[in-house]
């Protein structure tokens, strides 16, 4: 099988790994379509400690099923949430598979993901997608849930001042799912190129120097870089609410004065829901497809990876 | 004047400060006891670049009143809350002169303090004291207060497996404060013998170190220096709240991927409300006075400041 991989801290594309077997309650899935996110960027970096197949954000045919899965699931297309629990601890059965101490995770953590032509998951991670959503669309449904994630954990106030650092892949579906309950949402860079997409789609830009301290109530870090802590916390209010969405590999040298003078409430967010992204995805409110600027066969990821790492890129696409 | 400056860096003290002087709307305080706390060693070692009259915890007498005061405050015996607005800005009106962006800081931000014989505060700023309450105790009102601003910023659950870390001056009063509602609070220090008299006090203890990771639902950081944080955040489980007390100079490196991976929510803490703190020394509720260690004349300043900088020592008095 084709797929694209980590060894020794390398990325390669391989054309022999061994047949995708589905186990007792899950799916084997074809992929159609998957997406480069920053973290797989990362993990070629170091972060994570991942080896194995890349990829968490797809959509996919289910092909076959294996034991205890009702073969109803074979032929639909489908996306699917990447955390995969022990389904029977605590954490797990109080509130899902996202904080098992035991969890894999989806292309990042001892499981392989979906940069190859097949994969498996449990049919309980898996979500039929609309008719309406194109693959180009659905393949964003991983990143748009793990943004609309913060509606999940604040209220976003529709009068809050707010501002996104880091106008890149993820921060542009946040700035995106933020503003939707009429809240004006700040897109702020490094540089005015990396603003043209954000001021297409009608968010509000800027250049994150050009800010004084405190301008804002609500601040999300989605730089993926460590430069992004220290200018998203200059950028909030006293009392105000600080994000994080970057996971990066490395540390972070951090004056931790302003975080408790200020009283700033610091909010760590990862995945999210995936019905209401579907839902979004449906209606076409979140013009996902304007983020894409190229798409690669998974033999070219070598390539792939290099053009979603230049400055100012967005989503790059894998197509098995 | 006597009283105990930091100047060029060095802490001294010095008899020839001019006489206070009420201005409209302050009252004249005589100082009748003041504590030594964690900042003010943070401060003669850079931290908030201060220069004056050290000293923001203390109980005094109203010896005079500058204009437009009712004299009846003269004679009372009060404490005094730290902030001082500018009485006009948004903040101000909405929520008080905590996070004023022009405010004074009570021996810690452009306000001389009360490691004095006098100092002057605005009237709104002063709380008479219970006649129940000592002066020893009283002294203790400023950091009980801090103490009760986490009850005021997150909901403590009776249920959450709460820990303390640094069971210092600070910690020792976080952990009685949080135990109120019936939560087991654990303090947790470097060494056995800082873990004394929290467990004399009633509260669980331990040596930080042999806690597993993600032991605890809620944690709060009280160790006054950088090592503290990581510790913490170590300690805390995924999506628990980690609250920030300590203020100290220096930037602290930290590793945030547990913090958006494991969705930790981190809060910091400062200033809290004081009519609550004496309700509680009134009733004798939170044996503060366990925690003296020593009490030195001003003149003594130096002497007082080493004693309180050795570990293990908790509340050290200057007595005017």
């Amino acid at each position: 099988m084709r797929a694209v991989v980590v060894r020794n801290g390398r990325l390669r594309a391989v054309n022999d790994l061994p047949e995708v077997v589905p186990q007792a309650s899950e799916a084997l899935l074809r992929v159609r379509l998957a997406g480069i996110c920053s973290t797989d960027l990362e993990i070629v970096r170091g972060y994570a400690g991942f080896e194995g197949v890349l990829g968490h954000e797809f959509v996919a045919d289910v092909e076959d099923v294996g034991g205890e899965v009702d073969p109803a699931w074979i032929g639909r297309r489908v996306v699917a949430t990447i955390n995969i629990g022990c389904g029977r601890c605590a954490e797990c059965l109080a509130n899902g598979p996202e904080h098992c101490a035991q969890r894999t995770v989806l292309g990042i953590h001892n499981r392989d993901g979906a940069f190859a032509e097949y994969l498996r998951l449990p049919v309980s991670n898996l979500m039929p997608v609309p008719e309406a959503v194109a693959d180009e669309a659905a393949v964003f449904t991983e990143p748009l849930a793990a943004a609309l994630r913060i509606r999940e954990q604040i209220a976003v106030h529709p009068t809050a001042r707010t501002a996104v650092v880091g106008p890149g892949r993820l921060g542009l579906l946040v700035g995106q799912v933020l503003a939707l309950g009429g809240t004006e949402v700040t897109m702020l860079g490094r540089s005015a190129a990396s603003l043209e997409l954000p001021r297409y789609l009608g968010l509000h830009t800027g250049l994150a120097v050009e800010y004084a301290d405190n301008s804002f109530d609500l601040v999300v870090e989605a730089t993926g870089n460590e430069s992004g802590f220290e200018q998203s916390l200059r950028l909030v209010r006293p009392q105000g609410t600080l994000v994080l969405k970057s996971t990066f590999a490395g540390a972070s040298t951090i004056d931790l004065t302003k975080l408790v003078v200020g009283e700033i409430r610091v909010v760590g967010s990862r995945c999210g829901p995936f019905a209401p992204a579907l839902r979004l995805l449906a209606e076409d409110t979140i013009p996902v497809t304007d983020s894409i600027d190229a798409e690669y066969p998974l033999a070219e990821a070598e390539q792939a990876f290099a053009h979603a790492a230049r400055p100012g890129v967005r989503k790059v696409l894998l197509r098995p």
